[in-house]
């Protein structure tokens, strides 16, 4: 299996450990993409609404292992409502958060030596994910100096008979980048001109746990309308703050190749590799909450102190625009730098960690005050590395 | 993938069909084991409590992906207190159901090729979780002279050198038998003895969701405290009534061979299989009703009426231990007498789909009610097979 889970985890348990010895209020973990604004009001009263006025059994029983009709319609009617796209509870499947949802759409697409394709950073859970069916993960490269959108040519270029597919992040998970519908639209034309060249469909599966993380009035373009063998990954986890209850959807629109196949296979697949379904309280929670999201605000007023403080000490920093994650590019090698880092007291993420050596991720997913409590420890930080202005 | 599961599931799509066009109280569905009885009362008050008393933050936030520590140390303590163990939450990890637990237990223990062996009839569903890690299944035929007890004999015949692992699962579904104490040490002293011989562990995996259901002061032995290299998974799903909510967890003894490496990877299989954690709502409801059960008084009610009313029309049928599935011998054909049952408007599952033809298995977590209105239907059908006496 890859590192990379592992060390973001690994990393969270030192959080947890060194709280307890320097006290909580001494140590900036900014290691894990754990939501630190609350559910919104709203998910509380719907709990409380839930278990007092459902039927027990309806509320914790067996439904079909795609989810409750009802919900995978007003699902959908969110999904149409907002996007413009044409879905109905047949092109949704409730599944156990995205990480769930990806197990299944790998497991429904992949037949052993498939390759799947991603842009670094990433990531690096879907190496597992895709080994966990004995496919194949490729890593294009990073496009630094690109700003980190991807590069569509480089895409061309790693295109095999073997690619079955490519997976797109967006709002992306390390850089805080959103790729643009230009881009979207460039990967798309490669994409269909490698189907039509290769003769087999080859699916974007669009992960957007952060989709609804976007700042300054941005828009994340809606996959499905711009490549036709699409299939969008999604979970609660960020917008509605849930991320322990596991919830989440996978979208299989009617005209992507193999649809119907697909959709059947995927609901199998979400029985037999043991999740059965989505949790049934989550599901009934979710259809009241579709038109709630956490305070973003919160997260922008984050994104604004952090960059400011951080780009003042010296650091060079990808401005996000979605997400909430800072790309930093570290002065040396950027284990080191998590590890000296580490002596101050801040928990950052190696780039290493994402396939991309040479940055840092900091997930400030965090409180407003703990990020303006660690800026002298940034700055020394910067200081220790000669940065300082 | 096996077609168990997939039979058992179409059934239940299939009575949801019929129930629409007959009417619902016309339509006697015995397909499925989704409880009939409501989760206790206990259960929506917790839920109750927990969204208004817990920071959201806490409820619905990551945890380790183990599960929280202080609910897999409660469960480890009332485990301790009524089976005598000596678990602490080391031993315990927190799992998406016990669907999803095996599969973290499969993922951890198989290497390609590796064989697992499990006693017919069975849930046929455990061949695709091991084919979903490239093991092997094999079936020890059933000891249906025996009263469906596993013959520890022909368990010796059918190890060999890529045995990994024995599943057994008690009390039984389909049988409703439950494996005595003196099965336990048999199974248990060949097992050793091949361990001996072969010079590798082979674990005994005790899949146990119907532990509470036992029926007329039974007990149901604990397995870890007969063979050492016992790995257990259980699920609230039965005993709380709680199917939809996927709510489990695995247990792996100190004392069983490599008992830390095991502990260590079934966590890490836990996050990169995509559930990543048991969802924490959950978690915390059955930490508060660890000496909670569903009323197994009705289950016992509807067991009676059925076997009482079965037995007069002239079937014979396995006397019910625990569980709540009714084991039926078929005369002829199972498939064609499920075929004709649902001619009755019957549904019930053709043993052919737990490997072991000609007999059929009763689900009987209905209402009371149901079996009473089903009699008729059922005494139809054995006066069509001309049983009746």
């Amino acid at each position: 299996m890859t590192e990379g889970g592992s060390a973001i985890r690994a990393m969270f348990e030192e959080g947890a450990r060194m709280a307890e010895r320097f006290g909580r209020e001494n140590v900036y973990d900014f290691s894990l993409g754990n939501p630190n604004i609350p559910a919104p009001e709203k998910v509380r009263r719907e709990i409380v609404r839930l278990a007092e006025e459902t039927d027990p059994m309806e509320l914790h029983g067996y439904m079909s292992n795609a989810g409750y009709p009802f919900v995978r319609s007003a699902v959908a009617e969110s999904l149409n409502r907002r996007f413009g796209t044409d879905f109905s509870e047949d092109n949704i499947i409730m599944t156990v958060g995205a990480a769930g949802g990806l197990n299944v759409v790998l497991k429904t697409l992949l037949n052993p030596g498939d390759e799947v394709l991603v842009f670094a950073p990433y990531f690096l859970e879907y190496g597992n994910y895709v080994s966990n069916f004995d496919g194949v993960l490729k890593a294009i490269p990073a496009n630094a100096k690109g700003g980190f959108q991807p590069d569509p040519e480089a895409l061309r270029e790693h295109i095999t008979e073997r690619t079955k597919a490519l997976i797109l992040n967006n709002p992306n998970n390390p850089t805080g980048v959103i790729y643009t519908e230009e881009t979207v639209r460039a990967i798309a034309r490669v994409l269909e001109e490698k189907e039509r060249e290769l003769g087999a469909p080859i699916y974007l599966i669009s992960d957007e746990p952060y989709r609804e993380l976007a700042y300054d009035g941005r828009t994340v373009p809606y996959l499905t309308k711009y490549y036709r063998d699409t299939v969008v990954g999604y979970s609660w986890s960020k917008s509605l703050s849930l991320p322990g209850e596991r919830i989440g959807y996978i979208v299989i629109p009617s005209e992507c190749a193999d649809s119907r196949l697909i959709f059947d296979a995927a609901v199998i697949a979400n029985r037999i590799l043991g999740f059965v379904n989505a949790p049934s309280l989550q599901q009934r929670l979710v259809a009241e909450c579709l038109e709630e999201s956490a305070d973003v605000d919160a997260y922008d007023k984050n994104r604004r102190a952090l960059y400011d403080g951080l780009t003042e000490a010296g650091f060079e920093c990808i401005y996000p625009e979605g997400a909430f994650y800072m790309w930093v590019k570290t002065p040396g090698d950027d284990r080191e730098f998590s590890q000296r880092a580490k002596g101050h007291n801040i928990l950052v993420v190696p780039g290493t960690s994402f396939a991309c050596p040479g940055y840092v991720r900091i997930a400030y997913c965090v409180s407003y005050d703990m990020i303006k409590r660690s800026m002298p420890s940034f700055r020394a930080l910067a200081e220790e590395y000669g940065l300082s202005k």
